[in-house]
């Protein structure tokens, strides 16, 4: 019988490592009721994790069925060779951002394999530690699990429900097939990215007060902690150097057609390049105006305090719900345009309705 | 004596080109009562401009002091040129987003220098031509103007005026200048996001499905018109092709380090990139948390009609003012998270506050 009326877990859960990842792990299997055990190398960390509330100390004779390792990628298979060697029944499964590397680390100093379930959850923001936690971390994200076939499918089954108790929607990857995968949606972005951004640096007096949305947008996530960073693209680095050598290839051909555009086939070379970039760009799932699935509506918004909420009132009394936001303002400007995503059978009824209690639509 | 008292300007402003520029400074000086003569190759864009209110048609005998030229790049010195010779009287500006090529083309023509004031504004939509014009598309946005000493001051004064009239923020660089800062903060990054966009049209089955929402922003702007991206970086190919050579070899340096990570010193190169990109993006002047003049809140906010202008509306009564916003909304979700940017001073109390009226506080 589940000890957790609110989980599909049962049991005790044990946790090791009490950072973001693993005190927001903490925080909401707490919320469901679930007994969470805590460790973490550093005493401060997991002291501070366990007044947050994301579980409690390890006690002698605890017997968690599930261990959860939520350590920096270099550090995982070392704790889940532990924690397997330590934990002789457990299922353990790990939160690292990188999956081969872990399972060739371990099957070299020969785990217990058959109890090893890597997984994934693809969330996470730029701030790390126990003090970003938050138990709906999770909501909705994709966390991808690696089945191998010396696994038990109960197993298996055990991160699933965790994950599903969590609230964040299981997918089966192998770890391969995974780090590939990462490679090109996360890893190469953020070194094309960062190398951007770097440039930046050496702007010329002025150069940055022309800096609009885009290269803003371009240079997001370069603030990404470097730390942790070195890890991921040194754990996935095969996956990552064969797309960054794709791209160098491609900017080497940018690069050739743009030291002699008058060259025949240059600027041919040039728009061939945009519009493979056009269709890159559509073929990513789910909203920012690339979705063909909402259509968009702007609208002109005062700055000054209330007036956000007055058109989100006014969207609420209309009954238009929003898919998704964009927030444009230029710094000086007394107006910014919030930039609507609806969906495209109440858009003219939300410009109509909008315009007719006097918003300013702009597109 | 000023014809139009809302206005700075005096006099007729004849506008040539009405795509999305061209139409929105028609619209945008018909608001404050100018009389704006439109101009365009295509009888069929000239008429749905005017249909917008952007302006009326030319006439015989026509005299306007101040010529703006809206043409794409490729287009804008053999307009600017014919303009010049057109009106004998008039000073002429171009809103070209590069003003070196221009420049060097008119020069080469014989033109009359005298009367060219070669202007910038850093506005702009992916979405072109007249339908998606707006009176304010300019407002609050820099827009460049290059001086050169053989122009006099008061045809200089009267481009400034044009611009103040359309509420954008005068800055004065010269033409080199000017196309070195824009080649960094908006040419480059458009051809990295492009590269790396076109990567994705490679994405092995379900990859994009783990795609958040760091790939959607570096991408974003790839979905850009690639004819219009064609001119303008043909037009800006030398001031590009510096910052993606220099670009291509920290690409390579990178590319040496992940080959190898685990050669001396292969770290630290990863890591001091990451660091650089740090760097760059912390210069980035203006909003989206990088901007360490705003504090973030992030606010948990339900998936249904309403939600977002609850949040807006407590946010106006308890008197706190949203300098950005950010919507992030996994696809599934229940939940959303805005992320909030405040005035640090004020991040304590809406935190309080917005908690004690029962939202859920993220970070």
């Amino acid at each position: 019988m589940n000890q957790n009326p609110a989980a599909r877990l049962d049991g005790s859960v044990r946790v090791v490592g009490a950072g973001l990842l693993g005190a927001s792990i903490g925080l909401g299997l707490t919320e469901r009721g679930v007994d969470v055990i805590l460790a973490d190398a550093s005493r401060a960390t997991l002291d501070l994790a366990i007044d947050y509330g994301a579980g409690r100390a390890a006690h002698e004779g605890d017997d968690p069925a599930l261990i959860v390792v939520a350590v920096p990628p270099d550090a995982t298979a070392a704790v889940v060779a532990a924690e397997l060697a330590a934990y002789p029944n457990a299922t353990v499964t790990d939160v690292a951002s990188v999956k081969m590397a872990p399972l060739t680390e371990l099957t070299a100093v020969g785990a217990d394999l058959s109890r090893y379930v890597g997984s994934h959850p693809l969330a996470g923001r730029e701030r790390g530690g126990p003090i970003s936690a938050r138990a709906d971390l999770f909501i909705g994200r994709p966390w991808v699990v690696c089945p191998r076939a010396e696994v038990e499918p109960a197993r298996i089954n055990l991160v699933e429900r965790l994950i599903l108790d969590l609230q964040a929607t299981p997918a089966s990857l192998p770890a391969d097939e995974h780090d590939a995968a990462v490679a090109l949606v996360s890893h190469a972005p953020q070194v094309i990215s960062t190398l951007m951004a770097k440039r930046l640096t050496a702007a010329p007096p002025g150069a940055l007060s022309l800096a609009g949305q885009g290269v803003r947008d371009v240079t997001r996530i370069a603030a990404s902690d470097p730390e942790l960073w070195v890890q991921i693209l040194a754990a996935n680095a095969p996956a990552v150097v064969e797309i960054l050598r794709a791209y160098r290839d491609d900017l080497d051909a940018a690069l050739v057609a743009l030291s002699d555009v008058g060259a025949p086939g240059a600027r041919r070379t040039i728009a061939g390049e945009l519009a493979a970039g056009n269709a890159g760009v559509a073929g990513l799932p789910g909203k920012h105006g690339q979705d063909r699935r909402y259509a968009s509506v702007i609208v002109m918004v005062d700055d000054k305090p209330g007036e956000l909420g007055r058109l989100f009132t006014e969207l609420g009394e209309i009954g238009v719900n929003i898919e998704d936001l964009r927030l444009e303002h230029s710094p000086g400007a007394l107006v910014g345009l919030a930039e609507l995503a609806v969906l495209p059978e109440v858009k003219s009824r939300a410009v109509d309705d909008l315009s007719a209690r006097g918003w300013r639509i702009a597109g």
